[in-house]
This record gives C-alpha cells, structure tokens and sequence, in this order.
C-alpha cells in the first residue's frame, strides 16, 4: 500500500446517521492529528465535531487527501458525491475510499484524477506486488492480537496499546492488515484481497527490521477457529513473527461470526493453538494477557468477568478500550 | 476453473529433455485415457510413447484441447511456439497451458482465440469468483495429503490412492488444487493464486456434496510447519472438512524447502497439529497413515524406514508411488 498523504480532509458525505461514519470516527479517535476537518453534504446526520470545511478551507488548511469516511448506501458512489469527489481531485486533493464500489472504477473519477494528476487510493484493493515470505528473523519487536473469532476487537486492541506506548514513550506503531486500519493510520496491507502465495510475505513486508526497542503492534484478522479465513490469520501468524500474542475474546457471542453450526473456541485454546503455531516462526513466542470486549455488559460484569479470566488463565486481563490498555503494555514491556 | 475439454493432444515443443515435459508426462501416467497423441517439434528430446500426431490428425483422432505439457525456456513462449498454437486454435483445439507467461497476455493468441470462438485455459489464474466458506457439512467423505513440508508428495498421493480405489470399485475423484493437477484432471482450484478471502470458499466449491460413499482425496499445498505458504495449507483443511488425513514426508530433506533457517517438523508434529485444526471443521476426522516419498533412498533403506515409521506412529506407512497405495486405501475404507 502506498502511503496517504496526511492530513485529511474526512468526508462524511449525506451519513443517515453516526453510525455510517465510523471509519470517519475511527481515524479522528485515533489519528486526531490527520483529522484536520469535516465536510459534510445537506441532510447529512453524523457529526465528528470537526470543524466544518469547504475544499478550498480544508486545501488552505493544508489537507492533503480527502478520505471517504462514510459507508455508502446500495453500494454505489451516488451522483451527489461524484459531484464533491470531482471538485476536490480539482482542487488538487488525491481522494481514499474503503469501498467496495471502486473510485478507480468509476471512469469520471478515473479521468479527473489523470488529468489532474492525483491519486486514488482504494484501500480494499493491494497496491504493491508483496514477496513470497522468507521468513527470515527481523530485528524489532512484533505483537499480534489474536481472537477467538472474527470483529472481536483486534484492531482496537492494537490501537489501544499503541496509544498507552506512545504515552509512556515506548516506540510503537500500530500496522494495518484491514480496510479502516489503513484508512486511520495511512498505511498498511489489505490483506483479505491479497493473493493465496503472497499473504505471509504482505506481512514480512509490512513490519520490517526495526529498533530493538520498537514493538509493531500488528492488528489481526479472522481467527485460527474461523473455518472461512483461518488461512488468513495463519499467515498473520507466520508473516508477522510474533514475539507476544494478545488473545482477544468477546464473550457474548452465541457462535462464530457468520456460521451458526460452529461453537466459539475458549480463549485457552486459541492460546494453546496460536502459540504452537507461532512459535514455528519464533520459539520465543508467550501470551502476554487478555483482550476482551465487554461493551455488551455492565460495568460490574465486565470487571468480574475479567478477574474470573485473570485466575484462569493466570494473564493479566482486560478491555483496553474501557478501563484502559496499561496492564497489556506492562506484560509488552516486560517481554 | 471451467472445465478443460478432453481428450488431449499433448504439446512438447522442443523440449530438451524428458524432465522439461513432466506435466505431459503427469497427464500420460494418471489419465492416459486422455493422452490421445503427442505433437513434437524439431529438436524435441522428450518422448511419451504416444502416436505423434499433425494438427489435422488429433482434431481426427477427437483431441478438443491442446495441452502445453511442457515447461518453456526463459519464461517466454518463444515464436516457434506460437505458430503451432496458432495453428491449434485456427484448426478448432482449445489450448491449456500452466506456464507463468500467460497464453491470454499473448496478444496474437488472444485475438485467434476470440476470431476463432476457442478458448485459452491459462490455469495458474482462477476463471471462478469462488464464495467465501460458509462450513456447512457436505456429504460425502473426503481425504486431504498434509505434509510436513512442500514438495513432499502429496500430489502423487492422492493420485496414487484414486488410481488404487478405483480398481477396486470405489468412488473417488482426485481433486486438484495446483496447476500439475488441474491439467492432468481438466479441472481444479488453483489455490495459490485464489485471493485470501476466497481460499477455504474455493475447497468447499471443489469438493461439494457427493455420495455418502464416494471419496473427494484433495491434492494437499504446502505445510502448516512452512511459514510462506502454511495459510495455504490451512485454508485447506477448514475448507476441505477432510475425513481421513495423510501425513506426507520426505525423510532425505535437510530443511524446509526454500527456508534454510527453518527445520522440518516431525511427521508427529504435523499429525497432531494439522489433527487439532482439522476437528474444528470436523471433530471426527482421523488421520489414517503415512505416505513417504523415498525416492532418495535404495529399497532395503526405504523398507526399513517405513517399518520405522509404522512401529512409531502405529499408523500404516507406505510409499505408494514405489510400494502401492493398498495399505493407505485400506485405512480409508475403514473410515
């Protein structure tokens, strides 16, 4: 993936509601400092507390990309959008989309962004052709969140102690491996739509030699147990050469994600399976704690919960968006 | 992958020797049924022990499709190719090839191709949008090769026990996930080549509902032990909801193929680990012996480490390839 140009001008187009902007919300969350400003179109719902922007504001504010930061309805890229998308490839903005439906797909988008010279990043689609996987040690430090199935709180876990890192001045980068992740932080692989034979190199790629000291914090994918993408995660795991995992869980789920037929894995094992498994690419490989998401409890659940995982598995344990990611990054800190 | 119309008249160019014309060979072995004739261009040093055949007289013989069987010199199809692929698509052949230079990037062929009505199986690409896996049970049984590394067999394998279950009645079909194999078959997931999130979806559409009693024996890629591919490799095992597993090795290798720091895993390591991943699609897969590829060892050597193999893991152990696949067709009818 190239990088994007930051700052951002974030688009939040007609949004039905806040909700629709949540890659909008995601990079002003964790990214405020590219999140420069807002432009929102009439009878637009979502409200990031930006301010408000023209094109010709946000270029004189030094925006240097505007982001697609609203879902789209019925999969397309309306006439009403086309009309801002265009004018700001004029006004000399590249333009960044998560979207299924393509801006390098749509031949007015296509032809402006030509003539003007600017980019289109679609952040779904690889922009770079990745290596076949050495697997060769890298210097640096690597986590990888790992969880008992798929949208279980990986990416925000990652976030999360990335944030508390930065605070303590721990060296730390968060690295992209999916749509809004590449979208909040400018960079990354999308690595649901990179080819069979080149996934674990994508990854090599992505978390290169770095400082002794300095820790990728590598967002996952999928899951081990999540029988329609547990390729995906193993080559995470092979790819990333992780020196910690954080098993991520969300104990509310009835079964996994999209398959109905399939009981969730406890979190010991995805402990047990993932370690084995990572320890092929790094035999130093440990569990370092807990991630869990407990937005579907109450708070007093959510912490009694979370001491009953602590004694059972004898790892510090957490929701890192809730009460914070410090106990995960003191288990980072003393690997 | 659309179906590759057979029988076949086997391209072996100027092959310059009998190992640049394996694939052809491949075909030869495991469907002779479809190896009608052989087309030899000057200089050609390999030779099938086919009827050498002119175009006119293939399309004669019955021949729907032209297979390049042969691996080209310097990564090119060289002009001396191209006039008898021309020739083939003018005279009413299809034309299939594996090569890494793509017949259909060729633009010659492309426009014969389109003139002529003819079409160009280029089968390291996928020509099927495969769906994401949803894990529903299928009947039917299927057996997957898993191996400790790549290139370990696993191919000759399943080919091995499809040749000796068919001669005694049984249903089976080998299924194909690599390029050698979709030309020998005419059909098959090239799974190297399938986008991340399609992989364990692509299995599942090659190994659908069947008999109770008929045998999908899915041609393993890969190892789960090989950091660059082992997301292959599981895609594999969730995807396929193998029944019956068979452990696939090559004792002779000094490391992984390719990864000179990595060591081979134990055929144990691989029984057990590819046995715990395989129960999450199906908890009653068993593993049902051992395939090992001696081809670097003399006979009394090779017969004594089966035994050796046999006596540890308490699994049947066989060479098929050298010794018979009965003893692995035994412990899958068993299943």
């Amino acid at each position: 993936m190239a990088m994007i140009e930051t700052p951002y001008l974030l688009f939040l187009g007609d949004a039905p509601d806040a909700l629709a902007a949540k890659v909008a919300q995601g990079i002003k969350d964790w990214r405020p400092e590219y999140a420069v400003g807002q432009f929102r179109m009439e009878g637009c719902k979502a409200d990031l507390g930006l301010t408000d922007m023209t094109l010709a504001e946000a270029k004189a504010a030094g925006c240097k990309t505007l982001v697609v930061g609203v879902a789209n309805r019925g999969g397309v890229i309306s006439p009403a959008w086309k009309k801002v998308l265009v004018a700001a490839l004029e006004e000399g903005f590249d333009l960044a989309s998560g979207l299924h439906n393509l801006l390098r797909d749509e031949p007015d988008l296509a032809a402006v962004a030509a003539a003007t010279g600017r980019k289109l990043h679609d952040v779904r689609v690889p922009e770079v052709e990745y290596p076949i996987a050495n697997g060769k040690k890298r210097a640096g430090k690597r986590m990888l969140a790992v969880g008992t199935d798929c949208s279980v709180g990986k990416m925000y876990t990652a976030l999360c102690m990335e944030k508390e890192m930065r605070a303590r001045g721990m060296k730390a980068s968060f690295r992209a491996t999916g749509q809004t992740g590449i979208l909040i932080t400018g960079d990354g692989v999308p690595l649901d739509a990179v080819i069979a034979d080149f996934m674990a190199g994508s990854i090599e790629y992505l978390t290169p030699d770095n400082d002794p000291d300095h820790w990728d914090l590598i967002e996952g994918q999928g899951s081990l147990y999540h029988v329609s993408y547990s390729g995906v995660t193993l080559a995470l795991v092979h790819g990333g050469q992780p020196d910690a995992l954080v098993i991520c869980h969300e104990p509310t789920r009835p079964h996994m994600r999209g398959l109905p037929d399939y009981e969730m894995p406890t979190m010991e094992q995805v402990r047990d399976t993932a370690l084995l498994l990572a320890r092929v690419a790094n035999p130093d490989c440990v569990v370092v704690g807990c991630s869990v998401n407990t937005q579907h409890m109450p708070e007093d659940e959510a912490r009694a919960y979370l001491a009953e995982v602590e004694a059972r598995m004898g790892l510090p344990a957490t929701d890192p968006f809730r009460f914070g990611a410090g106990k995960l990054v003191d288990a980072l800190a003393a690997v």
